[in-house]
């Protein structure tokens, strides 16, 4: 692979620009706009969640502004599947880009559920396609090639433009024997790649993972398996709340072993019931139960499916792990199954919860209960294989699993100089003879910190994280605004600092410095209250790191008295 | 393996007492005391580094009030070897606890460095035992055992106690072939066993996983691959910097290769020194050249060893990696290698560590350069069939590790109530007939933050927390001490909170709930200043709820003016 330049103007290409606008460098928000004259068409709008050096942020959002700045040429979005990271962003980037969203059914499902959660319902069109099915767009055609995931009714898209064939295949794995429906449809990959295609825009997750990633069928069986040793237990299985097939997988566990089954955790109800409604998981009548009736039954006759898998502080697992959820609480010998991988930096709180739940006398099977829903080395090199694409554009994925898929594109024949790692921003512009990036476009990530958008940026987290390593002490004085005398204070006050009570002659030889600072100030006949603000500071702040080694955030706040 | 009730006192057990002070629970600070009537003697003296959620804090080490108070008995510290978990605690426990500290040559020489840098250096008498001999403790004689893990000169103890034989085998794994020095020292752990092992206290780190763990030694036969493989590049190796083996391997390749070895990162280079000064490296003469020098030489002609390979942010690697060191730059084509696997929680820095190299244009190779320096599931077993202990206490792992280690116990032929999973502070006593958790002392983590060890607890962490979440909003307010009315302010000042010129309407709106909490005060003639403080914190933070569903700490200060 190689960056390349921008080209020289003189040698224009006029093709199809692809336009990542998340994704890349900023991992997970997944957001790529296809453009050609008048036509700008949008896969997938999603969120990410915050970075540990986000303290407080909710979810980060792309930065739409290149989208606000084309509207008249946006056509619409069209979504991959339904994980958090291809349909977060929606609720918020509908509201300045109001363009129609084209997705799958279930898809289509839980979209819906987040435009009523916003209230977007009405003012969104949201409209729903069929695998096979192709919807014109500006000059585009688009169609949805069925996909195999780790959620169901995923698409990836054949974008058909003037210049040739693009396709992008959204988040995917090879899975030949998928839980519910068809498997991916790799015939229609080959028969695009016969007829010639353009560009291969392919999912990067494993493209460091040697080998072939297993079907999600393959769990079920060591469900049974787990379930058929445990015959006297309780059992608990934490998944991902979207894992519907893996969800089923559970219940068709459960029915064999005439168990009953409680769901819990807001957002796997939500998905199931909306995955039941619409048909894509069967769950035997009288099978499903409340949570409440638990105790109805013996603990061995119970499976209670839930999320937290991942360690999450909020979810229901990790309440139950500490003992503070309301309706459940671990007896000694309860199995718990943990059906996931932690996704890196979650390390940490997943081994929490297993610690947790085995001091609680727990048995916790965390190990070979998961297959992952991204394609493996051997499996993107059969997309190569079947679509043989002039250009390779690897996206989902670090910086390091896009460089591995460039190697499997040039192990798969793609020509080095045709293989294209971009950056947030980057202009990849293409004809059918050549490519190249010919510019970049504003982007970035947009902080939702509760009902904010964009109102908390680097200098408030600036100031979060110097609060968080060494809290704040703040002086207050008041001063007569004629006099400038001291008319009340100096007061400190300190929160996140020290124990004030076991440091109290630190707090006494404060004040001191506070004083040496005042008759200082007085003495020079200084009345500037933004130079008195800076002498304060620095001279406590010099008093406090000689005295502690620390940096706490120092606050002055100079008043003026007004009798 | 069963939790133990405390014994009723009509059958006591008179017995040695088994205390761990640390480690357990506290995942990091290893400190076990041994106690039997006037003998204490203390396995250890670990810090731990900060989770986190412990915003600023440095490190975190155990209480050591038990030892204080029973400080006649205390007879020394013995040290298994030298890494931070096992000695990082000695500097402040030691204040407390002036006692002897025993240790092979090389943990003795690193623990001199660092007592060096905390100025303790006169006052701490540190004797070397060699391996094979033992140091006599009021009424126990300890033995030092050779054993083999990812530092070198460890041992393992054989603590003969009026009551029985006890080994505790610190970190180890089964090496037979390591790069330095003798393999552990099986035939003495089985001349014990033959003689009758009353307990064993042995590394749980790896008991989840299934196998052997391979040898030090294997690592080379991958960098000499690397080296080979990669003769037109620089090559720098990032790796743990207590691993003198692993550096010696490193130089090894280098030789072979005819490249000059730079050591870059002040850890790495303390630790290096202390082991040539020692002898426990071997760098050929003329070899190792200075960082400043190495423009003298072709890239391909270099090999720079560095910290880091965990993705800390002050460590060489990681300034490399965002082109902010002052000597190295990254050129395409580097060859970098991360010899370490991620600790947990470092996931996420080691991959930005990784994704900064590759976008710089290095070849970063992660997988396959390393070997854990913990025994695996059969190495743990070899250990209990040499030693056949009555009572397993699984050590040195998460709760999780010390489950998987009591299984392993179990299917050693250890009695299930033999085996006993301590928590921090519990006293596990024994004789030759039984044992039981008779009792418990108090324990738990001390906070080191800059120069203060105690001062900053748990709320005032949790006053960080808040801080570092939403920020905070000061209002602050001056009253006539005799008329209660305002004569200056409120002034409302903010950090971390919002952009304050986005948001003004948000900032003029909380100055009118904040004069309308003042009238109200006025209004009911409401003098108490906690009360008014209450107030005033009640109806602004109500208010700021509403408006943008973020708690920030609110913090009032009602001062008095003097006029």
């Amino acid at each position: 692979m190689r960056k390349k330049k921008k080209t020289a103007d003189n040698n224009p290409i006029n093709g199809v620009k692809i336009i990542p606008l998340g994704g890349l460098g900023l991992i997970g928000m997944n957001m790529t706009a296809f453009e050609y004259e008048d036509t700008i068409v949008v896969v997938d709008c999603g969120m990410a969640f915050p970075d540990v050096d986000m303290p407080g942020i909710d979810c980060v959002i792309p930065d739409d502004t290149y989208l606000k700045d084309n509207i008249e040429k946006v056509k619409g979005f069209v979504i991959t599947h339904a994980h958090e990271d291809h349909i977060g962003a929606l609720p918020y980037i509908l509201r300045d880009v109001n363009v129609p969203v084209y997705a799958t059914k279930l898809t289509a499902g839980i979209i819906n559920y987040k435009l009523e959660e916003h209230g977007l319902l009405k003012s969104t069109k949201l409209k729903i396609i069929k695998h096979g099915q192709s919807v014109n767009l500006g000059c585009f055609r688009i169609e949805f090639i069925k996909t195999t995931h780790s959620i169901q009714d995923c698409a990836a898209f054949a974008i058909f433009t003037p210049v040739g064939t693009i396709i992008h295949t959204g988040d995917f794995k090879v899975d030949y024997t998928p839980v519910f429906g068809d498997p991916i449809d790799l015939q229609r990959f080959a028969e695009l790649g016969k007829k010639g295609v353009l560009a291969l825009l392919a999912d990067s997750t494993n493209a460091t993972k040697p080998g072939y990633t297993m079907s999600e069928s393959t769990v079920g069986k060591t469900f049974d398996t787990i379930f058929s040793e445990n015959t006297k237990s309780r059992i608990i299985v934490a998944t991902f709340a979207s894992n519907v097939d893996r969800v089923q997988q559970i219940i068709n566990s459960a029915k064999k072993y005439k168990r009953k089954v409680v769901i819990e955790g807001r957002s796997m109800v939500n998905v199931i019931n909306c995955a039941a409604e619409l048909g894509y998981i069967s769950i035997p009548k009288g099978m499903q139960i409340d949570i409440a009736e638990i105790r109805n039954y013996p603990p061995e006759k119970v499976v209670l499916i839930t999320t937290g898998s991942q360690g999450e502080s909020a979810a229901a697992l990790s309440r139950i792990a500490a003992s503070v959820h309301k309706k459940v609480s671990i007896m000694p010998g309860d199995v718990v199954i943990l059906s996931s991988s932690p996704i890196p930096g979650n390390e940490k709180s997943v081994s929490k919860v297993i610690n947790e739940l085995s001091a609680l006398g727990a048995k916790v099977i965390y190990q070979d209960t998961h297959v992952s829903g991204h394609a493996s080395q051997e499996d993107i090199k059969l997309i190569y294989a079947l679509t043989k694409p002039k250009f390779a554009v690897p996206v989902h994925g670090e910086y390091r699993h896009l460089c591995g898929h460039a190697q499997i594109a040039e192990a798969m024949g793609v020509d080095k100089n045709n293989t294209f790692i971009l950056k947030c921003g980057d202009v990849l512009e293409m004809n059918a003879e050549r490519a190249a990036i010919t510019g970049s476009v504003q982007t970035g990530g947009i902080f939702v910190d509760g009902l904010g958008v964009g109102d908390v940026g680097n200098v408030v987290l600036r100031d979060r994280q110097v609060l968080s390593e060494n809290g704040l002490i703040a002086v207050v004085i008041t001063l007569d605004h004629i006099t400038n005398e001291v008319i009340a204070g100096p007061e400190i006050v300190t929160r996140g600092f020290v124990y004030v009570k076991e440091s109290e002659d630190l707090m006494d030889e404060a004040y001191d410095v506070v004083y040496g600072t005042l008759s200082n100030i007085a003495g020079r006949h200084i009345t500037d209250r933004a130079k008195m603000r800076n002498m304060i500071k620095d001279d406590l702040s010099d008093y406090v790191w000689k005295k502690t080694k620390r940096n706490p955030m120092i606050l002055p706040v100079i008043m003026e008295g007004e009798d």
